[in-house]
């Protein structure tokens, strides 16, 4: 029996809401918001299973915004369902529907675009950058698969934002892990923001090309509640990943709003009556005079609650790099970080099943085939496509899972703009990135990471929710890399590790600790504090023993993590004079800013520091590279020199 | 007549130079570079229309290496052909083949992965980061299209690589604009770095995901010269783009290196022999004796060179706000720096033919939509897909174009990756970021741009060709924008402008004058030295003339350019007792840590950065939001009294 006449007439309903809060507002998206009206209604009042009082239960169905500003519908539906905000139990409370009128307000949980961590718990990640909702939509299928929970992943995505690639990134994916628990619905409205959407995104070529990766396209009409129900229905079914592709009308239903060149505009407060009278002529025409909307599905039973944080029992190192089969380069002393993670990450998988890991394509490089070969179950092989493995992580961070995601430093580089939406989420998410820096080498700039450590230390002096936007970690050593990956596995929060390619010596014994913000001393003198980290720690130790050498006795410090604790750089410095040198194998912005930044604030002393001064290219040996940048040991010691001269 | 006995004869050549190249240079990626060989030989030696010893010519063919690691096969076949090496003029010289064994090198100008920057210059753009090439062939097409030339463009692009979504954004674009110069050849050798390639990129999946995107598809063996010949001059015939999809086997004639084990291995110095005898069993059965190959395709007539550095005369800013239509919000004396950059992309557009520009779907928000009205021809819709367009950005620069890219700065943090490729290029691309900072506030934090500042300024430091790798500009009113759009078109090197959205008042008159590093100071005070820029300036204003009502006078300095130069901002400090105070609307890493950086390099002063110390969310109003964010003009008030006091 068709329900078109009730679903019709919410959709009208939540239309008003829709034009009200917007005009209220003085901006934001509602043509947008109107086209996705029916597949909104169809979802969260009639297909999925959920509970507006729970929205924490991972049992329950979920739904993904991919084209974030649309948002309006789905607060104006939360709110009609009696959905339930705030950030944490004491805040909780039904969304009134008069609180829709708060939005984008400063006080408001009702952003400008989806945003979970301002008190609106119905959404995973933020979104709003657009092409990010279906990778999201993938980790938290992976999640519910982890789980053996059968709750499903709705993702609205728009037309013109399938373009962006990481969509087809993310299609591939789910694919690949034949995730048929998420459906994909593509809201063809045919406008994109400055014109019409390219013919390359209608709903047919759309079709073809889903079809094409391997799913199962259903095209529907967007505003007629009965082909929606059933395509839904269907979806449920298929062996297949679904993709419903939705041709809809942007700013359905009141017609100042359908040309192309309302994208974005709220309507103006003196045109509000027109616009709800379009409405009215609209509901006349559509609802039948229907009765309202019933039974909505009920959410799955046994509520499925995030794990607690819990302490990780992670293997002391000598244990786990024995179970890692690394006792014999262990016992040599040699190791590169890269490799000390591999054996961390694999340890903390068999300490603790929150623990995933995803890899594009490097797991032999990054180590993390470890991990794959222990835990298959809990490792996603994301190939290469870096911007779907971060977003994906994000959606299994959103499942109660830690995940490590990894690769090259550079290729991580490839998601920044995933990267940022997850500092806007919250997300647990750990990154790490090998083959950073010029040690690389051989491989060449392409292969390096120079602007990472100034993009990932800018978020260490952000507040977020349990500490900074993102902590960085620099291991020098294995023991270091070990004992980090802990750290990041506890920390609540956005974590970044910069790991390198080759072999250096331990530094540290065993029982060495590390902390967040922490540094250590591992030379004492009075003549320059120099203040290293990673792989140019080893190239300071020798710049400290030719110094030593010729008399010059200098303090090194390795500073190994940002946000970076002032006390022990600036007792270091207290010992010298005074006299710092910052020494990197980035690009400006990493450690000499921070450094330069606390003694600046304290008008405490000289910095200088040494950073990459020339774009690299290849070389066959790190020394050679380290010369053409200007970072080898003897221009290290020469700055020194001069330094204890002036 | 077949000539596969000759090419094949050429390839196994081509073969050994790869083997012992990549032997001696101890890392490189033969089994790569041998699936390529009769790809690259069919291409190099018989299709394309070039010239070895004129690579720069813009009348030839061009290939365009995506997989950058399969290099070798690359560099063997132009050491074969004599083409041209160096830098400049007094360093050309024909490549020997001898010089093969110098790949990886600190001096040799074959680096690990395509440079053309080291002194190679074939190609157009540095690769090596996977799924940029198709872009870059794209951005090579449009120019030939410009220029109303009939070079063609290929594209070598790996099976694994294709599934980076900006392989699918380029397919899109090219789809869009008709691209039937550009031939892709899909390298489908099965094996990606850590596993086989998923069956989403096998032949048969990418052959259909190609057809629905538009493209026209044709399966060849890559190893059989006839079809690959016969498919390429088809190709050439063909109204829709082409690509091939080319099946080939990893380690071609090499059985050592055919398992999945090898990506990424040279042969070791003791197992050539043995490799290079496995050539001569394959020599034997396939070459027939074969005579050697003649008879390339003459490079087209009429030779093309790059246009030279010519200045740009661009009109004055009043005559070009009234040419774009806003001389009355000019005559207000109010304008977002957004709309005037507008403005000046108009006049620069109207100067200059070289002057190209690229928009993602939001030439309505940054204003190039001006530009598009007036020189269609010269303007691309990417739509909303970011990494291609830079990307294509770059292909346009290599054209001899100056092409600038707009989107929300936030946006084109999709393609920091693509960025730090054109930075090894040293292409002279402009990027322009509008809507970033704090000052969007309704929006929210997915629409703003917060680690941006950092992230360029990290290139401000490092030499590229012509100067820094980026040079980065921060207007703060429409006559500073208008300006600093005419220094980027100048300048020759990638640069980096950062607009902001809300209407502000002019703080110059039309005739100020700006400069790269340069520095302005608009309030003399002796309390503390402010230093800011962008949107964040005029909130200082407001700051200076509210402390100046509490008897406080500091001095106020408009830092707006990346690199800094000191000797302004140093002068500044010293009126003030050397107490900075830096402002800014971003994270960490930006103009605190410049400021910072310079003072404590020279034991000068005591400097305090207040830059956004939560991660946002939406207000109303700029000022609501800069409150949340700790950035309240009273904030900063209360920081400058602070600092007086100590």
């Amino acid at each position: 029996m068709s329900i078109a006449g009730p679903l019709h007439s919410k959709a009208i309903e939540l239309a008003r809401h829709v034009l009200r809060m917007t005009t209220e507002a003085g901006s934001g998206h509602p043509s947008s918001a109107l086209s996705l009206l029916h597949v909104v209604v169809a979802l969260m009042y009639k297909h999925m299973r959920w509970a507006p009082d729970d929205p924490w239960n991972l049992a329950a169905d979920r739904l993904v915004l991919s084209e974030g500003h649309a948002v309006p519908a789905i607060y104006a539906a939360y709110a009609d369902l009696g959905g339930v905000v705030g950030n944490d139990p004491s805040s909780w409370r039904k969304l009134a529907v008069e609180e829709l009128d708060t939005l984008r307000e400063a006080a408001s949980v009702l952003d400008g675009h989806p945003s979970p961590a301002e008190g609106f718990p119905f959404f995973d990640a933020a979104t709003g950058s657009l092409g990010m909702g279906l990778s999201v939509a993938a980790g938290l299928g992976l999640g519910a698969r982890l789980r053996k929970s059968d709750r499903r992943i709705y993702v609205l995505i728009g037309d013109g934002e399938s373009r962006e690639g990481q969509i087809w990134e993310a299609a591939d994916f789910i694919a690949d892990h034949r995730l048929n628990n998420v459906t994909a619905i593509f809201n063809c409205n045919g406008q994109g923001q400055a014109d019409y959407v390219s013919p390359q995104q209608s709903p047919e070529i759309l079709g073809a090309k889903l079809t094409a990766f391997g799913w199962e396209a259903v095209q529907v009409d967007g505003h007629d509640p009965d082909m929606l129900l059933a395509a839904l229905a269907r979806a449920v079914k298929s062996a297949r990943p679904v993709a419903l592709v939705a041709t809809t009308e942007k700013g359905w239903g009141v017609s100042g709003l359908k040309a192309k060149s309302n994208h974005g505009k709220p309507i103006a407060r003196t045109d509000l009556p027109v616009a709800l009278e379009s409405l009215d002529g609209v509901a006349a025409r559509v609802t039948g005079g229907a009765a309202p909307l019933k039974d909505r599905p009920a959410q799955p039973a046994g509520s499925i609650e995030l794990p607690h944080d819990a302490p990780i029992r992670m293997m002391p190192i000598e244990q786990g790099m024995e179970y890692a089969g690394l006792s014999a380069a262990w016992n040599k002393k040699m190791m590169a970080t890269r490799r000390a993670y591999g054996a961390a990450l694999l340890a903390l998988g068999r300490a603790d099943e929150r623990i995933v890991a995803l890899d594009g394509d490097v797991s032999n490089s990054t180590f993390s085939e470890m991990f794959a070969h222990h835990f298959p179950q809990r490792f996603f092989e994301c190939k290469i496509a870096e911007q779907n493995m971060i977003s994906t992580a994000v959606g299994l961070a959103a499942s109660g899972y830690i995940p490590f995601a990894n690769s090259f430093a550079k290729f991580l580089a490839r998601a920044y703009d995933q990267v940022e939406l997850a500092s806007i989420t919250r997300s647990n998410i750990k990154l790490v990135g090998s083959h950073a820096g010029v040690s690389l080498a051989a491989d060449g700039p392409s292969q390096m990471s120079l602007p990472d450590v100034a993009y990932f230390r800018g978020y260490s002096t952000v507040e977020a929710e349990h500490g900074p936007a993102c902590v960085s970690f620099h291991p020098a050593d294995a023991v270091a890399a070990y004992k980090m990956a802990r750290l990041m596995a506890e920390h609540r929060g956005m974590c970044y590790m910069r790991t390198h390619r080759p072999d250096v010596p331990l530094v540290y014994g065993p029982d060495q600790e590390f902390s967040i913000g922490g540094a250590h001393r591992l030379a004492e003198g009075d003549a320059v504090a120099i203040v290293s980290s990673g792989f140019m720690l080893h190239v300071c130790r020798e710049v400290v023993e030719l110094l030593r050498g010729q008399g010059i006795r200098c303090t090194l410090l390795d500073a190994y993590s940002f946000p970076m604790n002032p006390a022990p750089l600036l007792a270091a410095g207290r010992a010298c004079g005074g006299r710092y040198l910052c020494v990197e194998d980035n690009y400006t912005g990493g450690l000499g800013s921070a450094v330069a930044e606390i003694v600046a604030q304290r008008q405490g002393g000289r910095v200088e520091t040494m950073t990459c001064r020339r774009v690299p290219k290849s070389a066959r040996t790190a020394l050679e590279l380290l010369r053409i940048v200007g970072l080898s040991p003897e221009e290290i010691c020469g700055r020194v020199r001069e330094m204890v001269r002036e």
